[in-house]
């Protein structure tokens, strides 16, 4: 394909900003690979793996995380605990500001306001977190003692009248959500401090291994949309491994292959899977997944829903 | 501003897209504010300078620059030589290829190609593009013998019968395009053959610093958009700085401020110029260009064409 | 302090180095900090919790950060479940192969080679890592059926019996590991397999938190170094966090703060802890942390050595 | 090469950190392999393009510039005009600061600071800039009309009686200093009013191409050792390729190859160039030059001066 200079019309569609990013270059044409993976993924009826870490939670993306869900381009769920905290406290009523990267931190500090980058998350969200998932723990508790990670979110999701909630929709729809730090954050703390009072309380985390052992199989296509690096991305390669390697996947990131981190990972090692039929079913994007996953998805889900291959819609 | 929920709609324009980015967070919230400081300078009848690599003109953002000139949304252009050269190859039939990241170089060497990201460009195109600056040097020393290299590149600029070409576009347009390292790129090749024939040939760096120099005067409003890091960025800031500062700036780069190059550096210095009067005349947005560029500037498009405040419409 | 020109003498020290790194500028000048910053948190007896990304035990960091736990630079270890694995493999014989960045992935594959970054890791000795395992969780089985994890991973350092191991070092120096994501790997795969068998082995991830959170007090000074991001690091600061904060932390990573990520984020936020008193406490360091980190702790090391401040010297 | 555990010993030099290195991993291996390329290229006599950015002059690798160039590291010098600024100024007695990248711009602004990262310039710098290079200008005028930029530098590096110039260093060893944007700054500015004056004053930027075309021969073997990128880096890499290209290349550098630019360009490219034979002649590092320079070329300033290749040692 050659080079094609890029030119607005007036009310350009994100669609057709798409189409035009295939012949622009660099980033752009990796982008618009992404938006056909994901399309691709879809026709083909592959599980797809969507993980992503807390930060995005924090960001207006929590929403779209669950219209996708919704849409049933999202079968399994892969992320970090403060994404869970955060999604139950949105769906509870908590507001989070769009502040600044600059800002005055110690200040921040005195006014009770916790800075995600340029996002305030006030101190109160974490204490009103508190009030409600003391009892929600209780009740759940009272049904059992011992839980794998993904039944006990599914128990929440279902406690969760929101529509917006990536929690809620999971557990609405039938998609599991894993999570493998489920303590590192201020949920871990509320757990332990229920398991003092309560010995018996036990949070299974290897049967949950199982769970997501099991959440596809050898036989079936498997995908892996991964936003951001860290466990959440590597929990959703590690468990496709095991059943044999995916055949599509999308990785966005700001992170860079140069350190040897799992977070800089590419595409390039799916290859290496064994599943990967050729370059056209895998794509890295580099950049701010706020700016770039919204646009690729976006694309990909008009092409799908004229073919009608979206839930809900 | 609270975050908001991001939510797809079917037919979603590039418009409504950047609207919702105000409340997602991180770079997107960054990119919206781009897209309002591109409005405001617009509005304020600031002296827009755009400056951009020359990576970006063998991109398809080459025939979106010259639209923004045709547009009058860019009053001076700085660029570097191979963004020159490039957009003279492509106004002369030239096609580049869009190829890929991780091409095996050795075999692409052998082919006569040359790799820029992963896009590629013909040995065979520099050679047509030598074929075709010899007469043009010719006629032009004809003309005089001494020039400033914007009053050069306004010439051939006129040459070019392509609306997609930037140096075509500035000609028609009375927007000046500099380019403070002239030589360095195959036309510094073609300038020093024709110079070994022609010894009273001047391409006079130093005239064309008072050009630039006097392209706003210390009254008028400036703003500075700067794609990229480079001499083409630093040429702008220096020039606006000589003349009192620019009272709007927007920076898009990969870059990142902590090696202290000038590729990296923020709009947070543009407030140690003075002018700047608050944080919502500049942003910064870190991220591929080639995806980020058109986006915000699409969306201050929509709103200026609306209010007639664009040429050529 | 002035910027002083840097100038190389025969045989010069690394000391020497980072005492004109001080005067350098960029990176140099906060990686010079962070070795003082060392010095700080060992002279004022902080309990000093050192985190690391697998990848880093993947590397030759593996055998300094041993080195660093007996000789009383770390009180406190988190890392994630790669980290776990790679010591086990190379304390029971395993060797990893230093290799390419840019090698054919697919090739690789027929060969039976795990690629991280330019490192690689042989499949058989994933294999072998299996054969030791099953074996070690039968007996901890023995012992008792509910393994907080820390204490389970002080057990098995207790069976290697390599210098240059850290969980060796740790379970010797009575210096806990903790790993918040312990099925996050090979391992998880194990123990989910030992659970089928043995319904009632449960590995108690939130009884290991409220380890950490005990493993330091409100009352004792309290220090973070965090190599790369990922949940290592977030735990670290979580757990000071609930204790009051740190007084000391260095972060080292190729993340940037603009995405918003954990990753990226710097020591600027340990202001808003409330205890860091001043910015020569904290410094942040941004680049490839098996060139940084080494060269920063030796400058440290050095010095506290001759102040008879390390153990085991 | 297997990857080896990293240890300290007491008064460790930089030579044998870097001996480590090379089984570390990550970017520790391309710096290891960076320091074998630099010894590689002395032994083979290759003529030696170095170039750097202004901001590495604006920091202390200046006077480490100077010494390598006094001892034969370096043949041709191609840098942007900042940085021969502000070799003039610290030639001239001028002391620049040690500051921080997170300063109050508004403040610097008002006290006459001007900040490059984390390093300050005074004001009152330049205004001595001005007033000595004012009559420098007068004196060359006198000489001849007609300057190229290498032959302008050449006479101005011998009025600067400074060991740690390179300006300085490079008139005395005969080592030609190239700058193809010789007006992209302050020097410009002064030129510029000069020639208000003396319109027959010129600078000949296109001689100054056959200058470094003529710098180094097809015959004769080349090295480039790129720190940042920039036109510095590119207007080597040109020179090189037009007779024959380099046979080796270090580039060091904070940018990725992700965005197509010039300056995240790495060393794969130069197989292209069809004259590096194999990897083992090349090495690309990323991260901050001021950093990972200075150890590099040391342990190869070690190595070159046991074997008697280095001058004036």
């Amino acid at each position: 394909m050659n080079v094609q200079d890029f030119k607005w019309k007036q009310n350009i569609t994100v669609k057709e900003l798409v189409e035009q990013y295939q012949s622009v270059g660099y980033q752009s044409v990796e982008l618009a690979k992404a938006a056909e993976v994901f399309v691709k993924m879809k026709k083909s009826s592959a599980k797809i793996y969507l993980t992503f870490t807390s930060n995005m939670v924090t960001s207006g993306l929590r929403g779209f995380f669950a219209q996708l869900i919704s849409l049933g381009m999202a079968d399994i769920i892969v992320t970090t605990v403060g994404g869970i905290e955060e999604d139950i406290m949105k769906a509870t009523g908590e507001k989070f500001k769009i502040g600044d990267f600059h800002s005055d931190d110690v200040e921040l500090h005195e006014k009770g306001v916790n800075r995600v980058g340029n996002l305030f998350v006030n101190n109160e969200s974490y204490m009103n977190f508190e009030d409600w998932v003391t009892p929600v723990l209780t009740n759940l508790y009272e049904k059992q003692k011992r839980w794998a990670v993904s039944e006990l979110l599914r128990e929440i999701g279902l406690l969760l009248n929101d529509e917006n909630s990536f929690l809620y929709q999971s557990a609405k729809n039938n998609v599991p959500v894993f999570c493998p730090a489920i303590t590192d954050g201020a949920f871990g703390f509320h757990l332990y401090l229920f398991q003092q009072k309560h010995s018996d309380f036990i949070v299974d985390v290897v049967k949950d291994f199982g769970n997501i052992l099991f959440s596809s199989s050898h036989d079936e296509k498997k995908a892996v949309v991964a936003l951001g690096g860290s466990i959440s991305k590597h929990h959703a390669i590690l468990c496709t491994l095991l059943n044999g390697g995916a055949e599509y996947a999308v990785y966005m990131t700001t992170a860079h292959k140069t350190s040897g981190s799992m977070s800089g990972a590419t595409t390039d090692e799916a290859k290496s899977w064994g599943k990967v039929k050729d370059d056209s079913d895998v794509a890295t994007v580099i950049g701010d997944v706020t700016i770039m996953f919204p646009i690729a998805m976006i694309k990909a889900l008009e092409e799908l829903s004229v073919e009608g291959l979206l839930r809900n819609v």
